[in-house]
């Protein structure tokens, strides 16, 4: 892979609201999902970035996603909501079910948002940091297709199924946790198999469930579970809650993403919290710091030079890449130059330095 | 050591019950303690079984645990409440909370419970059950004093601090799961030291935070979190939500039980939802149902008999045990023996086989 390019962010962001407006997605919507892809690159987390609009376009394209949804709550009481998302893209939907999430919970302090018919809603960290502008706690998780063995198997039945949680502080920034629940990204896997290079042990089994570190029999077999029987558990419970509550598809059920043929039927799950629920804001904000900065200077391990809070690597990378510009592999600038002459869409300049 | 006994669970609840009640705790308290710890020690749990009574007796012997609290609402809303434990044992406290949060899910849906002034709650799947008990779904977790380096560091600094979420299904038994937030129980560590063995790699670090097999550098060290960066993350983020939220101790400031001199001000979470919130109670048990009878079906890996589901192998040994008797260790009968001997209660007998 040759080196990184970099582009204005408004530049990318108007390339993927171009893209998908030509695909008959509202401005506002597009704009939705061009924000949580470019906050993926931005972060530093480029397998959920641009990377992802090609497949996007491709599922409008067939019929499997829906350009123009009309999300409906199915179901509401005070502190919890369930929302059809009839079929529409993942951003689309999963933003207005966190804004739903933040709006009751203003009055009720909680609320907890279920979601069907649903798609693919990249970074989780994308919801619950609109939680978070806001003041609140904020969590959400999405299920996902079979790409994992579970704990003691040797076939793909779970999902690597995200989860994120962010936590406002007083004067620090915020804690934002977001995590799949497989030991490592399967585009890793994808990555050393194209390089030709060994996967360690741990990551992945082969075929037959032994353990491997051949990255394409990696890819043949299944990513692991983070965390052993733990990691395992918390995936099924994910998809619990996203799939089998909402009513949306659950486990062997799901279909990839790269199935063009059928609709995901994806659900989510989102929950919003006030922090001055059982004191201030104040009070919470500094109880927060105290506990961060306790962590900050507590004593690093040897070769490491400080411990850090999650979220902080993203937000450090954020800063930069604003800066410098979003970076993007020349493999995905290819792709996208693609889709933009099938679309009549030009793809940017990368930004001058 | 030598071989478990085993004891009558109706003896072995009753020397619970008969100790608390000569510290001054009630009946009905007592009971739901004794309860807390038989069904650790029945369930395969011994490292929160009866082998903490010595150490739950000393601490209201020692005036830094309140025998007979009054835990009061603090703060409550529909879908919300915190509780103040009165310095209560867990298990009373926990318990008190978890039925406020039943009672709440029964007309909003969903409700969360936080408590803070209370102490070790014993395992963390005594509670969940109670809301499986109603038919819905439970969580709890709990804040636990440093014993654990975080992420990057090499210094104890985050408690084991553990959760369990518990879902019922259908005809199937529910999903039953519980865990501490570090790769191992502390308590292994301490059995491979006394018996001079080594321990697993990627368990422990020494004090200089380097990794090690020796179970007596670990000892010295600190534990890991389960699942690396992940598993640290979560660790942290039920700190903030038992602690941080709450106005429990947090962090650094959290006593260890062994500290007799002070009290601990733990902090605990609880959540309860009703099944039948998005569709029928119906609907949601036969789909749990279809989820776990596809994990069950899922091809078990190499040496390996079947996929289990969270809980199944708990629910093995309480069947077993409620049969063969209360497993306890010789080491723990002394223990219990002499403590016993203080108070003038006497200890059961084996059960005869």
């Amino acid at each position: 892979m040759t080196e990184l390019r970099r582009y204005r962010p408004e530049d990318a962001q108007e390339f993927c609201c171009s893209i998908l407006e030509k695909l008959n997605v509202p401005r506002e919507d597009a704009n939705e999902v061009g924000d949580c892809l470019l906050q993926a690159d931005l972060r530093g987390l480029d397998s959920h970035g641009m990377i992802r609009l090609p497949v996007y376009a491709e599922r409008i394209r067939k019929g499997v996603v829906n350009p123009r949804p009309v999300p409906k709550v199915v179901r509401s009481s005070a502190a919890m909501a369930l929302l059809d998302g009839d079929n529409g893209l993942g951003a689309v939907v999963g933003s207005k079910a966190m804004e739903k999430a933040i709006e009751q919970a203003r009055v009720a302090g909680i609320s907890f948002v279920g979601v069907r018919g649903t798609n693919h809603f990249g970074i989780a960290a994308f919801y619950v940091q609109k939680a978070v502008r806001q003041g609140m706690i904020g969590c959400a998780a999405s299920n996902a297709p079979p790409h994992m063995a579970p704990f003691g198997g040797r076939a793909r039945f779970l999902g690597t199924n995200p989860f994120s949680v962010g936590i406002p502080a007083g004067k620090k920034p915020p804690l934002i946790f977001d995590a799949s629940t497989s030991v490592v990204a399967r585009g890793k896997i994808i990555i050393a198999a194209e390089q030709g290079k060994l996967i360690p042990p741990g990551w992945a089994i082969d075929s037959d469930g032994n353990p491997t570190t051949d990255a394409i029999a990696a890819l043949a077999g299944s990513v692991l579970p983070f965390g052993g029987p733990k990691g395992s558990a918390i995936s099924l419970i994910i998809d619990v809650l996203c799939g089998v509550l909402t009513g949306a598809a659950f486990g062997l059920t799901l279909n990839t993403l790269e199935n063009h043929e059928a609709e995901q039927n994806l659900g989510h799950v989102f929950v919003a919290m006030r922090t001055d629920i059982f004191s201030s804001t104040e009070d919470f904000g500094s109880r927060m710091d105290q506990i961060l900065q306790m962590l900050k200077s507590s004593p690093p391990a040897p070769n490491t030079d400080e411990v850090l809070a999650p979220g902080d690597i993203e937000r450090q990378n954020e800063a930069k890449n604003r800066q410098l510009g979003v970076p993007l592999w020349p493999t995905v600038v290819e792709q996208l130059i693609a889709l933009g002459a099938k679309l009549d869409v030009r793809f940017p300049h990368p930004q001058p330095m």
